[in-house]
C-alpha cells in the first residue's frame, strides 16, 4: 500500500479523514469485518450490518454522554432537510419559533421554518456583518416559544457560539460543522443535529440526537400535521433509523470516526486538542502586524474555521496558489465572505496547524 | 491484496458490486483519482467533485439513452422519499394519482400519496396473492389522473412488469430494484426514480430521471403547496443536484457503476445476460418435477429476484443453511412471503445462477 500522500486539506467539508479512519474504510469496502463481503453489499437488515449501527449508536452514546433518555437516529437529507424537519415535528400551528440568525445557515433554516410557521427573528446577527454571535443580553426571546433554534458553528463566517445559549424553552442546534469537536452538551438541548461531512465521515448520514419524550410526546399531532413518513421522526425511532435502507456506508464511516474519537481519548481530549490547533492560527492572525485579519470578532471566533484575509484579494489569491504549491489546499474562502479560511476539524493534525502558521509567517515576510 | 472471497450473495439489497467496482471504490476511499485526497474528503464544490457528478450524469445519460428533455436528480432518502415527493410536486389538491398495486412497496407509495391527495387504486392484486402483474385489460384508469405510479419490479414477490402499462396520463415508474437492467424505456416515462442500492451501487442515492418540463412547469404551483426546498424537485434540478452537500460518495459509486454497463456492452446486452440468468433458475425451479414451487406465475416472473419455496419450511431452512455452507448466502425470502429468494441484479455474474441451479438439483435430489 502506498503511503498517505502529504497533503494538508484545510477543506469546509467533507473534509479530512484521519489515515486509520480512512485505511479501515477502504478496507471495509473489500471486506466488512471478514465476512468475504464487502461493505456496499451487505444487506441493511443482515447480521452484519445490525453490528454496524448497533456499535454506531453505542459509540455516540458513549462519546456524547447520552442517557436512556436520549433518541439516537441516523437520517438522510442533511442539514438542509432537518431545516424542514424541525418546524414539521415541533412548530405547532399557533406556535412561534425562535431563531438566532448568524449568517448564511440560519437565513436558510429560518427560511425553511417560514414556510411551516411563525418564527421570531430573537438575534439578528446581520448589521454586525456576522463578525460576532450573540451575548444571553441579545437575545430576545418570546415568552412560550416552540422552540429556541440556532446555529452552534458558522463554517462562512468562522464565528461559535461560546457555549449554548440560555432558553427556557427546548433548545434546538444545528452542529453540522462542530459536531463532537467538543462536548455537545445534550443536558440543554432538547435536539441535536449534524450532517456527518465535517466531523463525523461522510456526506449522506445526518446524526440526530434528541429527547426521547420530545419525539415520542412532544410532536405536532398527526390529526394537525399529516407528515410523510420520511419527515416524522417517530417512525424513524420505532424503525430504530431503519424504515427503508439508510446509508449504510456511510453510517460505518460515521461509526469508525466516533470509535476514532474515544480511541484519542474521548470528546473532552479533542476539545482541548482544538483550542490549541485554533490558537496557534489566531495566533498567527493577531502575531502578523495587521498583515492578517481576522473576520470574527475575538470572542466570537470559531475553533473549527479560521477566517481571515490578507490586505488585498490580490495577495489572497496568491496566498492559496503559494500554500497550494506547499501542500496546504483547501483554503479559499467562502464566496459570501471571500478571502481565505482554513477549516481544521476534528480530523485534522495539529501539527498541520503549525505548518500553516509557519507558512503565515513567511508568506508575510515574503510579500508584507 | 488478498483475492476476493469466493462468496455468491443472493441478498435483495443492498447487493453484490462487480468486483472491479469494488476494488476501483477501495481505492477511490484512499485517494480520488490521483489527487492524493480520497472520495470522502473531497468538498462537493470543488473541481475533483465536478468531474465525479458530471462523469456520473454524462454516464447515466449514455446508458439510458437521454435526451436533453430529460433531466437527471441525484437525491437523498430512497425511494421511500420519493412515494412521497411524487404526488408533493406532481398531484394537484383536486387531482387523482392511479396506483397500481402489486405488493409492498405500492403499499407504501399508495399510503404516502394518501396523505397528500387522492389515490385512485386501478388494479389490485391483493386477492391473488400479489402472483401477478396486470395486463393493459386488467387496469381501470382514472380519466384525466394526474398520473399513473406503479413499481416495475417487486423484490418480496418475486414479480416484474413485462412492459411498461399503457397510459394516457404521465407514466412514474418506481424501478429501484430493475433500474438499468433492461431499457429504461424513457420514452414513455414521466418520471423513473430508483435508490442506487440494487443495480447502481450504495444505498444513499437515489437516481430520477424526470421529464425536463414535468419538473419545470408541470408542477403543483407554490401557491398551492410550499414544499421544504429538500422536497422540491425544481431547486435540486437548478442546483444540479447540488442544492447542499449530496451523497458524493454513493453518487462515485453510481458512476462507477454506470461506466461498468457501458464497459459490459450497456445496458441491452446486460438485459440478454439478465433473461438468461433467470432462466437457469427459472429451469431449475420448472424441472424439478414439483420440489422447488415458484411464487410468481409465469408470465409475471421478475428477472431480478427469483421467489420459491421447497415443499416444506423446515426444507426451506436446510436449504439456506446448505447453501451458506457452500458459500451461497442471502437466499431466505422476505419475511412477507417466506421461502427462498435469489436476487440477482446487474452485477450477480451469470456462472452464480449456474452455480445455483446446480446445487438446487443436488439438494432437491438428496432431500427430495
Amino acid at each position: 500500500m502506498p503511503a498517505a500522500p502529504a497533503i494538508l486539506n484545510f477543506g469546509a467539508g467533507p473534509a479530512m479523514l484521519p489515515e486509520r479512519v480512512r485505511d479501515a474504510i477502504a478496507e471495509d469496502v473489500r471486506d466488512l469485518g471478514g465476512t468475504g463481503i464487502g461493505l456496499l453489499e451487505h444487506g441493511h437488515r443482515t447480521p452484519a450490518f445490525d453490528a454496524v449501527i448497533e456499535a454506531a449508536e453505542a459509540a455516540c452514546r458513549r462519546v456524547a454522554g447520552l442517557g436512556d433518555e436520549h433518541a439516537v437516529l441516523f437520517l438522510p437529507g442533511g442539514a438542509t432537510l432537518q431545516f424542514a424537519m424541525v418546524p414539521l415535528n415541533l412548530l405547532p400551528p399557533a406556535g412561534v419559533a425562535d431563531h438566532l440568525h448568524t449568517g448564511v445557515w440560519t437565513a436558510k433554516a429560518m427560511r425553511e421554518a417560514g414556510r411551516i410557521g411563525r418564527v421570531h427573528v430573537a438575534f439578528d446577527g446581520e448589521a454586525a456583518s456576522f463578525r460576532r454571535v450573540p451575548t444571553a443580553e441579545d437575545i430576545d426571546p418570546t415568552p412560550g416559544a416552540a422552540y429556541l433554534h440556532y446555529c452552534a458553528n458558522n463554517t462562512v463566517m468562522g464565528t461559535q457560539m461560546p457555549e449554548p445559549p440560555p432558553a427556557d424553552v427546548p433548545l434546538v442546534v444545528d452542529a453540522s460543522s462542530e459536531i463532537l469537536a467538543r462536548p455537545p452538551r445534550a443536558d440543554v438541548h432538547a435536539l441535536i443535529y449534524a450532517g456527518g461531512q465535517k466531523n463525523l465521515g461522510a456526506a449522506g448520514v445526518t446524526l440526530v440526537i434528541a429527547r426521547r419524550d420530545l419525539i415520542e410526546d412532544g410532536l405536532v399531532p398527526p390529526e394537525v400535521r399529516d407528515l410523510p413518513t420520511m419527515l416524522d421522526y417517530r417512525p424513524h425511532l420505532h424503525a430504530g433509523s431503519r424504515l427503508n435502507t439508510p446509508p449504510t456506508f456511510a453510517i460505518q464511516v460515521m461509526r469508525r470516526m466516533l470509535e476514532w474519537i474515544e480511541d484519542e481519548g474521548g470528546v473532552d481530549v479533542l476539545a482541548e486538542r482544538n483550542e490549541r490547533k485554533a490558537a496557534i492560527l489566531y495566533d498567527a492572525i493577531d502575531g502578523s502586524g495587521g498583515f492578517y485579519l481576522g473576520h470574527a470578532e475575538p470572542g466570537s471566533r470559531s475553533r473549527m474555521n479560521v477566517v481571515f484575509r490578507t490586505p488585498t484579494d490580490d495577495l489572497d489569491a496568491r496566498f492559496v496558489a503559494d500554500a497550494a504549491a506547499a501542500g496546504m489546499v483547501g483554503l479559499t474562502g467562502h464566496r459570501a465572505v471571500g478571502g481565505l479560511r482554513a477549516s481544521i476539524y476534528n480530523a485534522f493534525p495539529e501539527s498541520g496547524c503549525r505548518a500553516l502558521a509557519q507558512f503565515m509567517a513567511e508568506f508575510a515576510r515574503r510579500r508584507g
